[in-house]
């Protein structure tokens, strides 16, 4: 059987730094050369970052990227690269609009390809066929679909090459894959993280390769880009559904596997696919092992999901630090624990900003948190800010709590326009579905760690995350109180957040039921529920829309974030 | 030629509230009815509202549609109304999902239909075959599209039926619709309004019934939903390109006008399009004089459409009265003139929140304001609640000045909290696009009345609705003088918006090529304007973009809204 050795690149792309992420793929092609890779795959859109959103209806961003493929063959060539086939991700365009209706309307003019430089030059491209447009994903609105299949032939071996939800389409391009008789499925994706996502991903692999008897080999980009995580996880996977290698999550790597492939046929090609024939590279010389690397445990997958998008988020965006509301609560001791994960405990400046109604445990808790971490620490108390609202405008009952929320968020902000720090907002999914959270106050801040994780998943990766300290002989970063109290907002004396809501196990519940699954009420109602709850939490749910659409982004970890995974109107008036 | 009496209803109805939306149609039926019509049509999604967003993903939200259409029939039936022809848009499922990807996606279980109920029963639907996905749209993620054109024959005459997008597209349906020789095309639509689309839709109806000789009867919702503002402006056109019937925008109404309908034909079908024979109404007895409205100027039109949208977004969300800060400027004068306008000057509440920076100027412009306006006015100055935030935190430089504009928007919560105001924030689009405020200050709010209105526009539209009051010898609601004045956020002393920003004409023009026309850097810079000044700008609206997802929603008024309209990473390194 002939050999390849084939090498695939988990990239981490800055949005729209085509430049910069040429030079990553350069680099990743320099060591694939190193390894005696015959050829090099990097992700879906590796050369912009991923997605390009109304960006790809800009035509000079277009041409910008267009110009930069062909650059990055030139520049391949010119580092002596060029004998290495490199199969690249990127916008191109513009293209004769699709045709879409009102002549205001960005009608698509990008497409979404896979172009292979070889030589100097850019030798074959593939389009994209599927453009997913649902969850977060908006493509059919941005980018025309392809109907070309592409076959390279190398070395003796043809290769095919699909994008992303190409592979997912049952009748998809992978159908005239096999018609052509193929013996590598080559697939670049972005595809981004969410919990479980392993558990369909891989299946979904080694399903095309056993139907197709083929190999597969997939390759993910890594990093955050706003409220998405790209985990890697790049994987190869043979006929007989073997994992042949596979890579970590989160980090850049670079996985070079031997495969041994069938050897090209003269099965006549399909319609509508062609065949490009690569110029032979040098034979594979050195035996490899390549890794197989195990996904952790679901807990560390979500922890380091979190990490890396508050990670990407901070850096990319070149911010010096961030700073952080400590209250003594779960919350805000989770993301100051995620925070310190992230870019170091150096880089994290909590504050605690007791009032009238915090208790003493409360700033005890918080100064523990700082302690534990390591983080900068002060104390702001906010009675002397907050007594002037309630006196000048007469402030009672609920306005008179929100106004402390709202002074310790304009705090923040201030010590961040002095310091250029970003503020983190501590909320997590269960206020934001309830609107359990005060508008300009807790939720003011322009970065929100843990915005896709309900509170019950709070406390499990707070004890999560202490265990593996402990695992390490390390301090555990999160206060045992913290997470042990009955949670509470403090805006009132002895208040505790089950005087307004039901218990969290109930609420999650609900919430799962008809946020995430998109349940209606009586659906939900019929699933055991007491109704009168169901009616209460999915009200607020519903009354809170206009709240979470001035929230700050945070990463996506399940498979029903807010944001625009979750498209609903603000005036809505149920049926019932 | 056979006569036919037809009736369009532009209704205005409230997103999810089946039952009241289902009054609205009969009411419009019993209309129609008296005024002998032999069929009515009312909008697209006219019983559901517009647009459902991912509610179309709620299994059971459509089995509610659906049941509340069977039962609208049947209600039709009841009140006596069962022989009126009744064309009724709303959504429709669920069904086998259309499948797209990944396991927990909302793939589309919808579809987007109109139904015909007769005599009691739905006795033919019609599923909108082009589903806009540009724009503020977002039809493919959410509907599957239709793939059976339908004619109904009453009286003798053949009826094509089609949904909104559906005429937009050449060689679409319509060309269908032509072969099976229909005499009349009943289009219905939910069509957003935006400045100068009546330039765009009535020479595409009137294109349409010339290239198939046909009349076109097309008939649109009104009122606000969100971000959107439906116009009505419903038309009937026959095939000389005549404008037949017209209705005024922005009102529910109901236009009834006779056709001479060319006679039923018998044409064999085309393949995917059948006919379904509804029993004869009675004939048409009254001669009737229809109305062509006549549609304004299109800065009354604007207007118009941003007091709907305001009145629309108070009323149908239940608020009692809504709370402005009034400083004097051009900006927060217009949002106070358009608020008296859309829900009566004795709901608005303005306080005018003057700082040590006011000009004497300013508190008199505001005064001045409120008088001409009539609406309940209040001062309190802010320097006792800034001092204290200034003192304790070591405020300076920009964090001195955005604390004031947040005392002033935290002020306006509390105020909100107390008393159940909806918080008016009164940025424009100029401001927004550059990040020309202060988060969680002056752009803090429900709704932003004016965030779709360039600075120039503001200031043409002070003037227009100036010299509109004078037209009716009314007292012009807008102060000279903030009219006049350079603009000024007077946040520091002797401070003007050209300190920091170019000159208005200049910005609003870039702006227009960058946000508007989404033209690149060297595309802006290639129109005349100096680079330097371009690069200014355009980094300003890149860098903002975090500010803007955080913001009210308003009503979009332009080919281009901030919002779901422009959809742009916040995380972005241009490669220049």
């Amino acid at each position: 059987m002939p050999q390849l050795r084939l090498a695939l690149a988990q990239t981490n792309p800055i949005l729209g730094d085509l430049a910069g992420n040429a030079a990553q793929i350069v680099d990743a092609a320099r060591r694939a050369s190193e390894a005696g890779a015959d050829i090099l795959a990097v992700g879906e859109m590796a050369l912009s970052g991923y997605p390009i959103e109304d960006l790809a209806a800009r035509p000079s961003f277009l041409v910008e990227a267009h110009h930069a493929v062909v650059a990055l063959a030139k520049k391949l060539q010119d580092h002596g690269l060029g004998e290495l086939v490199v199969v690249v991700g990127h916008p191109d365009g513009p293209f004769e609009p699709r045709l879409m209706g009102t002549s205001n309307a960005p009608t698509a003019i990008a497409q979404n390809r896979a172009s292979v430089l070889h030589h100097g030059h850019v030798q074959a491209q593939y389009s994209k066929h599927h453009l997913p447009n649902y969850s977060v994903f908006d493509e059919y609105r941005i980018f025309i679909p392809g109907d070309e299949l592409l076959v390279l032939r190398l070395k003796g071996v043809d290769v095919a090459l699909i994008i992303c939800e190409d592979l997912w389409r049952d009748g998809g391009p992978v159908a005239r894959v096999l018609e052509a008789d193929a013996g590598l499925l080559l697939v670049i994706n972005a595809s981004p993280f969410e919990r479980d996502k392993d558990a369909t991903r891989l299946p979904l692999v080694t399903r095309r390769a056993v139907e197709t008897d083929t190999i597969v080999a997939y390759v993910n980009i890594v990093g955050g880009q706003d409220d998405l995580v790209f985990d890697g996880d790049s994987v190869v996977v043979d006929g007989h559904g073997r994992i042949l290698a596979r890579a970590p999550q989160w980090v850049e790597h670079l996985l070079v596997v031997d495969l041994e492939v069938a050897p090209a046929s003269d099965t006549p090609l399909p319609d509508h696919v062609s065949r490009v024939v690569l110029a032979d590279a040098a034979p594979v010389q050195l035996p490899l092992t390549s890794d197989i690397a195990e996904p952790a445990d679901y807990r560390e997958q979500l922890w380091n999901a979190l990490v890396l998008g508050l990670h990407d988020y901070v850096e990319k965006n070149g911010f010096p630090s961030v700073i952080i509301a400590v209250s003594g609560g779960i919350d805000s001791a989770l993301c100051a624990a995620l925070a310190a994960d992230a870019i170091g405990a150096d880089r994290v400046y909590g504050v605690s900003m007791p009032s009238r109604y915090s208790s003493e445990g409360s700033r005890s808790d918080a100064d523990e948190l700082a302690a534990n971490i390591g983080f900068h620490y002060s104390v702001e108390a906010i009675a002397t800010m907050v007594t002037p609202f309630e006196e000048q405008l007469h402030l009672t009952g609920l306005a008179a709590e929100n106004i402390q929320a709202r002074v310790r968020g304009m705090s923040l902000m201030a010590l961040s326009n002095m310091s250029g720090h970003l503020v983190l907002t501590t909320g997590n999914k269960t206020e934001l579905s309830v609107g359990y959270s005060t508008i300009y106050g807790d939720s003011a801040g322009g970065f929100a760690p843990i915005k896709d994780v309900p509170k019950l998943l709070v406390w499990e990766l707070a004890r999560w995350r202490n265990a593996f300290a402990t695992s390490r002989h390390e301090v555990p970063p999160i206060p045992v109180n913290s997470i042990e109290k009955p949670p509470s907002a403090e805006l009132r004396p002895d208040q505790t957040d089950q005087d307004t809501l039901p218990p969290y196990e109930v609420l999650d519940a609900i919430l799962d039921a008809y946020v995430t699954r998109n349940l209606g009420r009586e659906d939900v109602v019929a699933l055991g529920f007491d109704a009168e709850t169901v009616d209460f939490v999915t009200r607020l749910v519903d009354h809170s829309e206009w709240k979470r659409r001035q929230g700050a982004i945070g990463p996506k970890i399940s498979g029903m974030a807010f944001g625009r995974d979750r498209r609903l109107p603000i005036t809505y008036r149920p049926n019932v």
